[in-house]
């Protein structure tokens, strides 16, 4: 039986997702906890690596077992408190997380003016207030269907084309937080982060939306040297049905 | 020259404000950074002490020099990033951040329902959710000046009384956040968590109010055994000038 779950993790103190060698990882994690419950190695596959620092609030991923138990209920009580299974379910045999995800949500959580140590972990900082007006109207060049070269850290020959489409873009303030969600079919290494980056530097009034299309334009991996801190970026839900809104 | 500090911390790390021997302690990290910043020891006194993992937005401590330094900027740059001085002026030679103190405001933060890995150092979790109508009937009991021996740890032979005002309390939900404000002219050890702690029961339906009136009646250190993890508490303010609010 193919069961798909939904995870959440604070990653302040992983490596990242993925199992590796010099650091702990989410993946591993998980992976040891479904080996305590079974009692034989459990293979799950993720809708994809998120890097160290990063947070999840709905990473999916899948994994094949013919035993019939309360997966959320068994696994969660191997597993350390940083990282909590939210839902697992029965899916269709060809489910896959990877290759059936058709979009995805990413938040990154940017503190205003004051530092707060409670954030450190937990959101980016910038210590003048941004124009949001300006980001909301820097966020056009990015929306729709793009080669995103220019804004992402993956080599050009790992991976098929670095064409992504990005459905929409919210960019809202509370209090002294500024969120930025972006909702696309696809993001690639660091993309959230340079392109948050990027409209941090208009909204602080040190880049503008011509800047922003020539950079695009160029398909350059040395264009952008814009990233913002790992700590801030969530990954908030992965979609397996057709982007509606 | 006697100067008023206002410091925000994470106490996830830390055994609590006061110095000690077994574990880190906020005023420890505090005076040496003073101690660095002016080559000389600088005692701090605070409004008061918070406990372990209790974190605080608001602190106050007062000390003294004779050095004219930009201290918010110099202490800071010697800080571990989970202390933040927000704010250091110049107070009358007769200011001291406890004794002056007229009031004090403590949040209590409470996760409902779902488990929030991000949120593990920095609230309590209830997987009921509360009846918050019954949380404000019962605030009632707390409100004014009682004898609140029944609901704090600090011994009778210790302090002169345990009769303490508490001029608001403001409970609230966002999503599943409930937050409880306490305004009061001082607060026992434990004092705010074993109030916060009685209102979620009441929420839960597990108390009553009359059964909050009888434990405020029996005056007794053994009457409640109920408190709640200090990771959900800040201490937000503390303030020198009467309670107007």
């Amino acid at each position: 039986m193919r069961y798909k779950a939904t995870v959440a993790y604070d990653g302040t103190n992983y490596g990242g997702w993925q199992k590796q060698k010099n650091a702990r990882s989410v993946q591993q994690e998980i992976e040891d906890a479904f080996l305590k419950i079974v009692q034989q190695p459990v293979k799950i596959t993720a809708s994809g690596r998120t890097d160290g620092k990063v947070h999840a609030l709905g990473q999916v991923f899948h994994f094949d077992s013919d035993k019939n138990i309360d997966f959320k209920r068994a696994v969660n009580s191997q597993l350390p408190e940083d990282i909590y299974i939210r839902s697992v379910d029965e899916a269709p045999d060809d489910f896959h997380a990877r290759y059936s995800a058709k979009w995805k949500h990413y938040d990154y959580l940017l503190i205003e003016k004051e530092y707060n140590p409670m954030m450190r972990n937990y959101a980016g900082f910038s210590r003048e207030e941004l124009d949001l007006e300006l980001a909301e109207k820097a966020k056009q060049v990015f929306l729709g269907t793009h080669d995103f070269t220019s804004f992402n850290s993956t080599g050009k020959d790992e991976i098929e084309d670095q064409i992504r489409t990005i459905y929409r873009i919210d960019i809202s303030r509370e209090d002294n937080l500024v969120r930025f969600s972006f909702y696309g079919d696809g993001f690639l290494r660091y993309m959230v982060r340079m392109l948050t980056a990027s409209l941090i530097q208009v909204g602080l009034g040190k880049a503008d939306c011509s800047e922003l299309e020539a950079w695009m334009e160029a398909k350059d991996k040395t264009a952008v040297s814009l990233n913002s801190k790992p700590q801030g970026l969530y990954l908030m839900e992965v979609g397996y049905n057709t982007f509606l809104f």
